[in-house]
């Protein structure tokens, strides 16, 4: 078992059993609920019910569609009905809709009640779980209605990823990426020797990539400043992502942000330093992971334009991203054009087709 | 002007006018919106409007029967539509209702945006608008969906106590008689030696008010213990609410609490220390100021119990409350049964009929 300490509670990575047994150990909760998809009911719950044996299983349907106001409202109702009260705990064992909304839902239940984030899925093992930051979806804006608001622990079992379909699999490791071309070029080159992702060695790397979001989320926990950074490839990956939505062929996130992290890699060397040598390299290896991604939404520069305008990040109306000096070097606050993201859109879909 | 410090921001009692314009001073935000109801809109907007000739109005419909997520939902998708983003501020202008879902709304709104309570009934004033408890009703339940966040200012003016009808007006005094009998006993000297609520100085007094929900809320922010205290009269207060809720003569908030802390002035005699001389002067003056409020609620103690079962601030279904020992000396955390609650509310009756 290894442990990530953050100020006010632990990121334990091990087994889940095993870790949600100590974080119990010495707490006593009146009620105590567990949020489940239909997949992680059926995969992950039997392996901590017997530590929780009197918990409330709530069960909402698994996929983003789903990180809504309206299923968030059917999660209260039954937080209510299993009587739960200000000392208890919800537990929520998913991947990022489950983490995200059910964050979100204990946050504002009678103002605020423990919870504890079990991620199942390597997006939200290494990303989503971390940070404090939960939301769900409103109208058409990804995360727009949320608050920061830590857990009181992160139990990550790397078991879990044995469940998971190969391409959810492969969007969690964008994020894992990104966290290399961002601050460790260790990690980057380690990750990008690789032959396949399957030869990762799960704990050391999940590991790893958390620890650079610790060290980025502990110096800013409100995103004022250097979290920016962790958007690297989101401010046109989110946008894909949107627009791709609406479509017959939708991205996942990971999916979405690795195309969006060879468009902020392009424009990295474009408006920044980032050598061409280095773009090589990102453009290489992603393409290497991600070779069969429905590519449509790069033909649709206007769209994605105007969904990035409505991302939350932007100050007034300005499309402002992270990009690269170096690998292993990111830098925030970068004004975007409507052109540059044309350039960059164009640029990827030559070197993906 | 007057201002009260409190650890992240200030309380200001004076002109909202000149308030506002020193708030805003030094503070530069890309939009501001201001969140009124079709009274606050006519009678309070104009004065300070001035201020923000360029801002944003949201205007709900009054009543806590809008403080639902259906409204919450309808200021967020105008917050939208005004392009409002993390760097935009709310207003929030008018009584309880504006003040908690506003507070909400600004707090969830792409996780958390600045914003400034300008309360405009007393009971605001006195009570809702200081200590960062923002929520909204849920079902069947008040507040129930909510967390804790600080505005960046509260800025109170006694001259919109003028627009408010006299009920209104009357509401709130009750959460000042409550400060004085939970913590100051010469503040419950001199309101009760007063002949009329009209001959109050009104500045004065909702400073020294405020006064007193400062020092507890800065002693226990989050509600763990003492602060508790804040809830004397409330305990059975808001289960008469709730219950009148229902009636054809609904109670406002402020008389529901009238009524519970006699019920629970009452019980302070039968469980602690409370003397009997000092119930008669409570209940006096309390009979003196709400002589003609509507009792049905208190024939039906089964009901009233029962809501007081789902009241949040319950631990693992055991009723609690906060009761005196003393005239400005309140203590927390008595358990209540419900034959307490029974002949509680049998005196009530008795004592106001």
């Amino acid at each position: 078992m290894k442990k990530i300490p953050l100020e006010s509670y632990d990121i334990v990575i091990g087994d889940a059993s095993l870790s949600l047994q100590e974080v119990l150990r010495d707490r006593r909760y009146t009620q105590i609920a567990v949020l489940v998809d239909e997949h992680t009911s059926h995969h992950c719950l039997p392996k901590v019910k017997d530590i929780i044996p009197a918990a409330t299983v709530i069960e909402i349907s698994s996929g983003e569609q789903n990180k809504i106001m309206s299923v968030c409202e059917s999660i209260w109702s039954q937080m209510a009905s299993a009587r739960m009260d200000r000392q208890s705990l919800l537990i929520n064992l998913g991947g990022g809709v489950i983490g995200d909304m059910g964050g979100f839902a204990a946050s504002c239940f009678m103002r605020g009640i423990d919870f504890i984030q079990v991620p199942t899925t390597l997006l939200a093992q290494v990303d989503a779980s971390v940070g404090g930051k939960l939301a769900i979806d409103f109208q058409n804006y990804k995360n727009y209605i949320g608050l920061f608001c830590n857990p009181i622990a992160v139990l990550v079992d790397p078991q879990f990823l044995k469940t998971l379909p190969p391409r959810e699999l492969r969007s969690g490791y964008a994020e894992m990426i990104k966290h290399g071309l961002i601050k460790s070029s260790t990690i980057w080159d380690r990750l990008s020797g690789m032959e396949s992702i399957y030869d990762i060695t799960w704990d050391d790397e999940i590991t790893a990539s958390i620890g650079v979001k610790r060290d980025v989320i502990t110096e800013d926990p409100k995103e004022l400043g250097m979290r920016k950074v962790l958007n690297f490839g989101h401010t046109i990956g989110h946008a894909l992502e949107s627009y791709a939505l609406h479509t017959t062929a939708p991205l996942l996130h990971g999916e979405a942000i690795a195309l969006g992290m060879i468009a902020e890699s392009f424009l990295s060397k474009e408006l920044l330093s980032l050598s061409e040598i280095s773009l090589n390299n990102i453009v290489a290896h992603i393409k290497e992971v991600y070779h069969d991604l429905s590519l449509v939404s790069l033909d649709h520069s206007n769209e994605v334009f105007d969904y990035m305008g409505a991302d939350k990040k932007n100050r007034g109306g300005e499309i402002r991203t992270a990009l690269l000096q170096d690998i292993g070097q990111a830098t925030f606050d970068i004004p975007l054009s409507k052109h540059d993201v044309e350039r960059a859109l164009a640029f990827t879909k030559v070197v993906m087709s």
